[in-house]
């Protein structure tokens, strides 16, 4: 069994952001020489998400308004007793998830014709990482 | 380690449908002759989910109002300027999750008493891949 | 290739509960064997969810506040036909998802600072179960 493991950092510029990862999953899944196998890429933080859907900029913005709407910045939660103020990102992050699990397949990444990995930062303008995890064969 | 990659087509009749789909799953994880491993479903389109939980018509009903209701049809999304009237699949498809993981223990689906794979459909009324790959030994 | 499955028992004295679960898991990791692997977590009952976020009692009261406000107990679900009156716990497991799946990296969860599995009950008071299965080497 061969595996590889490897961190990605983001940085966002702004509190709120939505990434396309998808290149450099890619890149480790290739040097990574597994033919068979999975590919796991999860966010290392809390207030943050990996998910697969649509590159399109207008549906980037359709989901942080709507993890917005469900998930409101500003209310009293109890969280924010602790001294924190970014309860609504760990919702936020509930929502649209920790993790992706991928299929490789003939040394790629098995996705159908619009998949593509995001990086969703519900508490940015801070450095955070990524883990990706690539076993098999 | 073996692993065995088979993609499942489904064109639903509604827009919106929600499918059992273990059995084909089953007979996937049987054919693979793998023992001790694990089994990765997924949708491989964006506006469609894989996930688990109860196989009762009711429940589905209830799943499909929920996520009408967290998620409707018809808003102006943004991303419906790209021609597109589908925005409120992509949101559906972040609230029902892209896939599951199962263990396979003992050469079968290692599930709880209740436990049933879905393929949900945000939408359909077209030809539609599910990805089932399984690794292991 | 190894493989390590063990089965976890809860059995809840609230209706609505989250509980840290990284230790158990963790001691599977450990007994396992597995250096590089994958962990797979995950709730063997459908109204119920394993999910990774921070371990903070406050924060879990969010949780649960945010699960009953999108998916609100005593609603007239269709799946009550059936007799059950849970059916507010099955769209809460689908909200908070069903598994986690982990890197196992020297040995070792490779986790970000502040990660932590729960296991979030959504209709207890009785006894439920969680999987826990590493494979790896």
């Amino acid at each position: 069994m061969k595996s590889k493991t490897e961190h990605l950092w983001f940085h966002t510029k702004k509190r709120w952001e939505i990434l396309d990862i998808t290149r450099e999953v890619e890149r480790i899944v290739r040097e990574s020489g597994v033919q068979e196998g999975l590919c796991l890429v999860n966010a290392m933080h809390i207030t943050a998400s990996v998910f697969i859907n649509d590159s399109e900029p207008g549906l980037h913005e359709d989901q942080l308004a709507w993890a917005e709407q469900l998930a409101p910045h500003g209310k009293p939660y109890r969280h924010h007793q602790t001294g924190e103020d970014n309860g609504d990102a760990h919702l936020k992050r509930n929502l649209m998830g920790r993790e992706v699990v991928v299929a490789v397949t003939n040394g790629k990444l098995d996705f159908g014709p619009w998949e593509r990995i995001h990086y969703g930062e519900f508490d940015g303008q801070r450095k955070k990482r990524v883990l990706v995890k690539v076993i098999g064969e």
